[in-house]
């Protein structure tokens, strides 16, 4: 991707979006004094040029009463078994993350649950799945920080 | 939050901004045979109760060249020191997600970097903040799920 | 549990309990002076609100030659083993307490035993249960602290 | 302790009082066919015996909304702290259990707090106190068992 | 063994033969002015008392070639194979010291050998064990210390 | 000491002193037909090729008192104070071996005790020399095999 | 370095040094039915694409009585004295590698010694640098497979 | 190995090919005014008595592409199947050394690759092993030195 050059144009819009998604194109365009039609290429650009991918909801998980997080490190049995391991454990929405890692851990995963008691419903999912042998969890006592947009502003201002 | 019900109009929108959340409101209300102002009054309603809190832009990691992710576990000098380090981390923009932690690490935090190099000066960066004793990182060799939409349906199902 | 809300009365009887819960009904009626009926009836909401749930016999192990107490973690074959191990376990007097636990263990146990004869013999029952691969044994070299009348009282003052 | 002998009206005694502490020694006579004056002097004897200490109540934790119990291995900074620390984890009520113990840890401590926010505040309590350099903590998902009766009534037996 | 009293004269005997086993009684007699008979019944009934054992021939094992001292930590695959493997274990003549564990392993002994490659296949004997499911070596780089007689003469001073 | 050669005679002398180390020379000289000095002559030979070292007494700690046994593994503040942790460690009586090691400690000594208690005021005195920065305990349960014999037969039929 | 071709001229050159680094020009040119020149002229673009750096004399460390080999994992007081600490590492011949690395330790090293003695004195000469905080030792028993061939073999292939 | 002395042209000989291996022998004659045989006679006297054994090519491996080492723990199923696992490592070119190691790992490999996807790739073959049952892996941030010279430098010096 090393090629795609970001003019200042690009890097309003992008602050823009970054600040809030849903932002119409026509206010982005009334601010920047460019047209709607301008925004909309510029966007279609950086979306064919692979940096834009899409966009997420935010949800507020304290108040929906899902405040209890969770990293679970699995120890396979055998690595062959990792994509039949990982197409399982998508059937868990509890699920958030997935990663194969060095270390210790086979896979490592980040949970979200409602608490201590449904945690341990979500890890004994896992726990039963053929080809995990062992699992380790460590709890999230706090989530600090969970924010991509200050990575998204440093990335694109390198651009 | 224990009391707010969400109907089928509600789960019927919420699908659609899980699955786009920039689709125009007038779009949804199309689809479900609605008025625009519906939406809007039930997705604000879903705002104050605070069950929807935003938007993100997804960027392509990958095809941006930052497709290096690792979980550093940090250990501080004193606990007390715990608001102090999270308030440095955050100035690190490569640190996306950061959690106090039971275990043996007091801190944890997830980074993304462009290859080994770079993450070895995010790593230093840390390494350096005053409080912090020692960190281990562990290397993520794939990124094999990364979606929180199961999950939002999963919760919004039981609402 | 919310709403239960303690009175001055509530608490100096609570007080007394913790501090000897065989003291008569009666006397704790003079102490105050209040009826014994109404200390009954105190005692019995408080029951009937699952704030106390009986009282149990403190026992001198030292002076019963019972001055060995250990904790064993215990990791499981398969977590779907989980129910079954917990039930042999049961049949172990000496295991006075268990846990489901995160981090390396599956299961966590406190033993109590006559000396490190008498403590391997636990430890090895434990170990050849149908289901349990492995015991790691961390000794107590003092039990420095017992005591949970500092949590009631602590729990008894917000209430 | 080595000479005590208990007879089968000891027994008997044990046995009621170990299934209710409170049971009045009236109601023990009548059972028994003694009369009441007969168990005060078989209950001192083992009180004087050092067999019985006394008696303790025994609260519905759950109910009282106590549910989170962690167990946190302390390191020292020197173990000639050792007894200073362990006064000043008396003055935390939420310790109900404190071993100075073998393997990795110098203390090891058993809490109940309310949830994972409240655990969170009492780990940063005992890391805040003076000798202690680092905390590693084990979450209970599930308390299984807390039973000492089957244990007093093991060790009776052998009597 | 509680009530052995030692007087002074096997004090002397003890020192002595603590310093050199093979010191003749009749040498032993004359230097504390007793008869030779004297030193014999004493040693005799310490003897008896299960107070001395006998004694063993010591080795200058680096000048002999055997200056590598390894541990080996051993991890059994069922607890219940413990006596089978002990038994196999006495058949290695360069494990002098066998021990039933608590901690991560389940055995753990110490080995003699002539160098790394001796200690190599001294290791690859006891992995070879049936019931052996791993094993974990710890290497000596120096024996600082090896001297029972410091224990000795303080067990002694107290008898 | 490569080229030392001993004969049967030499095997003969070994073996007898191997099972008893006091046995008197005339006792084997009568047993394998040579006159006393031969003996004599042999042994001194072995001592001056540093074969044999001495002799050492064994005692009963079981009957003694002293069935407790640990093995504690020691972190130093600094490498550099080897010698003198070593020196400290050597006027600790209870203390009966001790090695410069690799892997995670830095020193790892063997300790015998009467029980827990006394174990604890030992591991205490260790913790409390100055540059230990911690110790790690771990327990025997058993000591299954404490014997140099089948070594020593088995070095001295390789010469 | 993407786009360096290799052709069949140069892979047959290759092959032939990396069998043997000290192979004449001139034998190869005889070899390959081509002049001196050509192969001189192939090799210096090798070595100008930066593709061959230069060659190393191979030593056989066992008959040199160098069969001693061993991994050092150090722990940093502080992560910004790393580069001090590894130009600290350079001056001790017996470290032929260091490594920057993940996971628990901030420093990699291989050594290379005589014996056990001698490692003994290389890792104390490590631990003695100011910065080092702690180092664990891992020995090999031995060095199975020492051979960048297959690798050099392997890259040429693909080019 | 003992007995082989260098003398000074020994010395200055070895100096200059540790230097430069391929340097031409008639170069080293002349630089130190003795005949190109003389250095021919020398060096195959030095390769007689196993202290050189060859010469291999040093190539950038930066600016190859292959910039990702890695350090591999392999965890035996049984230590019988060691050298049946060594040999399968043998047909993975991207490892360039293998140990058998003490410690926590059996074998113990250190690896080349492109990056962290050609990593894990490499890391998936050595899992999918016969007799392999885990793998732990350590990444290296960056090899700050991979240099024997000094090393060898040092050993002819005492020579």
């Amino acid at each position: 991707m090393a090629k795609f050059k970001l003019d200042d144009i690009d890097h309003q819009i992008l602050n823009m979006l970054i600040e809030n998604t849903r932002t119409p194109f026509t206010d982005i365009a009334k601010k920047l004094n460019i047209s709607a039609g301008t925004v909309h290429v510029r966007v279609r650009k950086m979306e064919e040029a692979k940096i834009i991918q899409g966009s997420s909801l935010t949800l507020n998980y304290n108040s929906l009463g899902y405040n209890f997080i969770a990293y679970v490190g699995i120890f396979l049995e055998k690595t062959s078994q990792t994509q039949f391991v990982l197409n399982r454990l998508e059937d868990i929405p509890n699920i958030t993350v997935a990663h194969v890692t060095t270390g210790k851990f086979n896979l490592f995963v980040k949970i979200r649950a409602k608490n201590t008691e449904h945690a341990k419903n979500v890890i004994f999912k896992i726990d039963d799945i053929d080809g995990v042998s062992r699992t380790e969890t460590m709890i999230s006592l706090e989530e600090s920080l969970n924010d991509k947009t200050r990575l998204m502003k440093s990335i694109f201002e390198e651009m």
